[in-house]
């Protein structure tokens, strides 16, 4: 058997991105605009909300969106409270997928999780109030009514029991401890991690303009390098320490979740990953240098080590 | 001291509208047609959402919304789906609010609560699914899109954490066990109960055409009847008896929630109830006998005796 090394990506020659910093404190302060300020009654949901998604995200999603919107409408105006939904939504994921009646983590990015610090019944309500931001959000933005209409229906859909995030978040819970099922391992992953990744960049394009022919095309882009997120993310908890996820390392094994190395090796796994990025690589040429900033998105979603 | 009794409303006077069960029935169906299928994967989240939604709610929103909307365009069509949702929002709101984490109940209508019958897990997944579903119908619902872009904003405002249901439970936790403060007891009310009951109203209306003035004529109505509901819920959990409430009856004063009787006393709470139906009546006398259908449900909510 190779050893896992021998499979791995040249991580060290793709850095992150040069937009990637400036990405995400436009949309660090888009965050902060957008949260009701701690002093609002009720204090306590507000400190909670921001406590979780104020702990050190990358902003991925956000950045996609942004990036997505670019190719259309540069500078992206209107674009943030889009980009803004998504990471309420994605914050609210995590909340509820650490409490104890599902994953039972105590620690998120090296801090306690919104349960530990504020106890079971404020993080419900926290990713409750998150979730629900994340629609006011898209219903104020300042952008068409029939583009806020747009966003509203494939963020929720995205997001949804239907093919969408809390669906993919069921059928991993169902399947843990069971035999793996090549068919379902695909059906999870593609609901639960590229789904919002997906409509991460569908949301941009439509926020920036986009005509549907193009919106198609991001939307395969974004189905690829989504599924090929959640792959490099089985990889790296195989192959990368603890301490340089900020997450328990190991854990799928120890709960036996259904993973691409689990059922398929990690250089199957790491093969799997280059083929999407392909792919999606090839989905963005006909845009020609407007997506160059996508396709390093891309590039560094998939050689990323944390 | 009068005995509670004595203070009631003639209840027996006020009988269910008439079309109360014509538009459940309609209610039903829809709900029906816009839940996933327990056949759709994963089944077991979309048998929890079906089990909550179809345990014989009255539909008291819903209803609300087609009748609102009734003053603007009878028959109400388009309509059907953001009476959906909000049923939706009002039941993921119940499952959540059962957690052991929270209210911790048992039984809900006299079944065992969604935990209960499906795990925490599935519970709060459900709720989850339930909440995005509702954005998702709103969004896709066959209404121009200037229309469906400010339901979405009317409804997450009013479930949401600042002055929404939301924001309404938290302070409804924070309160428990602790001097009763008029301003908070309003706050309370007004927040986790009279919001989203506002926002039913509103939305019949924005989903049924009307013009500015009207929809915020319609909101102090939706606001008067939806606070005199939660003053009528409060004198109930003091008057009955725990099988005609199918809920756990005093469970408000063991529970020492703040509450209209216990801070301003039953005959007190009766007279608030009567003054705010009132006004709320006042408030549809423009409409003439378009609103009558909304003056009797009006009517009936502070007159209801479960």
């Amino acid at each position: 058997m190779t050893h896992p090394s021998a499979a791995r990506q040249p991580a060290a020659s793709i850095p992150l991105p040069a937009f990637f910093e400036s990405d995400r404190a436009e949309i660090d302060a888009a965050l902060e605009s957008l949260l009701p300020p701690e002093t609002e009654t009720p204090s306590v949901i507000h400190r909670a909300m921001r406590y979780s998604v104020f702990a050190g995200g990358k902003r991925l999603r956000p950045i996609l969106c942004l990036e997505s919107a670019r190719i259309f409408s540069d500078p992206p105006r209107g674009v943030h409270p889009v980009a803004c939904a998504l990471e309420f939504i994605h914050t609210y994921s995590l909340i509820h997928d650490d409490l104890p009646a599902l994953d039972n983590d105590d620690l998120r990015r090296g801090r306690p999780t919104c349960h530990k610090q504020f106890g079971e019944a404020m993080a419900i309500l926290a990713g409750d109030g998150l979730l629900t931001r994340a629609f006011e959000v898209l219903a104020r933005a300042d952008l068409p009514a029939d583009r806020r209409a747009a966003l509203v229906r494939e963020i929720s859909t995205a997001a949804g029991t239907v093919g969408g995030m809390v669906g993919g978040q069921v059928a991993d819970l169902e399947a843990e401890g069971r035999p793996i099922d090549p068919q379902m391992l695909e059906y999870i992953h593609r609901s639960k991690t590229a789904a919002l990744i997906r409509a991460s960049v569908v949301s941009g394009a439509i926020a920036g303009g986009a005509q549907d022919d193009d919106v198609e095309r991001l939307r395969r882009f974004g189905e690829n390098i989504g599924l090929a997120f959640q792959v490099v993310d089985d990889i790296l908890d195989v192959e990368e320490s603890s301490a340089t996820l900020g997450k328990t390392a190991g854990k799928d094994q120890s709960q036996k979740k259904a993973t691409y190395p689990a059922l398929y090796g990690l250089e199957k796994s790491h093969e799997t990953a280059r083929t999407l990025l392909e792919r999606a690589h090839a989905e963005l040429a006909p845009f020609g240098p407007r997506a160059q900033r996508l396709h390093e998105l891309a590039s560094y979603l998939v050689a990323r080590r944390t």
